[in-house]
């Protein structure tokens, strides 16, 4: 089987997963929980979303957090913005790179961010711009790139196009969500192999959601494909709210666990991680998906004579 | 992805999940659900287990649950037995195949029937001779395939060894098992590779349990090494007793979803599958692992445009 040997793992817990709770979260847990994954050794975590405070109260506090946290040397603190208003207030926070989300079709698009999809790739743009003159970098996620709740199937050549308006605008990554938990492995091998055949360079990476059991699966097909960068929440917290039906990301902790199992480098300590899932569940009050929580990790015994 | 066009679901809910379960379930709700599994279209059912009653006093109805069911033609329904003398009821109750299992390791072996791992392979011989008779095929797995609870890692060579034993007595079939839930997708792409690699012609199979969240995962892995029999249990119930923390066997709704999904034929119609696995809820009075329960399939729109 062939695997990267080493893979980047961004932790999305503290912006996709914190999101979803409909109870406010206090900053400073908030922060406590993101420097516990850098403690763990998370090296980019998606810390916040400078969205209006108005459509997702939760994340009103942005400003604050990334003001309290306590940064770490090596780990990257990044911040998603719906716009170039979004993106201002990310830099004078001093975000290590912005996060923008198109979605594949119109009608996902609209119910997200009340704007077209070419509209979104240009706000990609003036971002870009903004922020090359901060020296930081933007990434783009295409959201729905498996399958849309509004439209169903999406053809895999309106993905590229996507993918190609975003290049053309400058985005330093591009990442495929499965934002409703609809891929399967043998699409998500399909789709890689069709962007990276076409931008070989272009550091891509996937973002899956469990909602139907298949997220590790399709992560073996994306590390098989050649992604070495995948989004994954503490715990599993998290679904999109504008989705229906969507459920949680997959579980940070799962998955390093296959990573780990498998060979593959993280630089993320295992057990400190589960650490931080426990203070996750205490932090939003609810049971959590993950399987490491539940089970941990496989016990170390000596080797059968 | 080169993945096989059809394959064979075997559902041991019947027998590896309700065994597990703490309270007696009344023969005739046994009874409904292999028939609503047969009817949902799936082809070979473990029905039941011919055990000591006093060692598992919920398989105490084998015998009933057998002689109750309504057989549907083309339906294979198999039984576990421990030694000959299981065998003998199995036989006298019109098993279709008998299943065996010899475990990996001494102490798994030991713990789970008393026996060497030699007594239990010649004792797998002993049925097959008794089950040729009737014109009964014989299956074995071998559990702890993938690491074993007492003696942790087990070499691919251990494994290797017992399939050359089984193969030798005459087993029909041979299935590598992750009774433990520690198994990952490299580890069981090289572990398949080696038993086909000495015997192509032999049918394998993969029973895997979703204790880490891996299970999927390790099913993709194992579509592609060119396995096309997979165990799983309805509503994600079983575990096995005698293996500390061990929790069910993946979900046949999930496993098949993800074949269908792939464009994997099965001859299961998922949505019957899916109202069996919510029969097995009310039957064992929990709730259950299974995605599909929980999310259902992916919702079928028109194409977007």
């Amino acid at each position: 089987m062939q695997l990267p040997a080493a893979v980047l793992v961004t932790d999305v817990g503290p912006r996709d997963g914190f999101q979803s709770e409909p109870i406010f979260i206090p900053t400073e847990q908030k922060v406590a929980v993101i420097e516990a994954l850098a403690a763990a050794g998370v090296r980019r975590i998606e810390a916040t979303s400078f969205v209006h405070p108005r459509a997702v109260p939760q994340m009103r506090d942005a400003e604050a957090v990334m003001a309290r946290l306590a940064r770490r040397p090596g780990v990257r603190y990044t911040a998603l913005v719906p716009n170039v208003r979004g993106a201002e207030r990310a830099l004078a926070a001093r975000a290590d790179e912005l996060n923008m989300v198109v979605a594949s079709t119109e009608s996902m698009n609209r119910a997200n961010v009340n704007m077209s999809v070419a509209e979104s790739i240009a706000a990609c743009g003036e971002v870009v711009r903004l922020a090359e003159a901060a020296g930081v970098p933007v990434a783009c996620a295409v959201s729905t790139s498996f399958g849309c709740p509004y439209e169903g199937a999406v053809p895999p050549e309106r993905v590229l196009d996507i993918v190609a308006g975003l290049v053309d605008v400058g985005v330093a990554e591009v990442s495929l969500a499965d934002t409703i938990g609809v891929a399967n492995p043998r699409q998500v091998a399909a789709l890689v192999a069709a962007v990276r055949a076409r931008w070989p360079a272009l550091p891509l990476g996937l973002h899956f959601h469990d909602t139907r059991g298949l997220g590790l699966a399709n992560v073996l097909a994306g590390l098989q494909a050649g992604v070495t960068r995948f989004d994954a929440s503490v715990g599993g917290i998290g679904a999109c709210p504008f989705a229906p039906g969507a459920t949680g990301n997959i579980c940070t902790e799962d998955l390093v666990y296959l990573l780990h199992e498998m060979g593959i480098a993280t630089g993320i300590d295992l057990a400190a991680l589960i650490e931080v899932a426990r203070l996750v569940r205490e932090v939003v009050g609810h049971d959590l998906p993950s399987h490491m929580l539940r089970a941990g990790p496989r016990p170390r015994l000596p080797a059968a004579s």
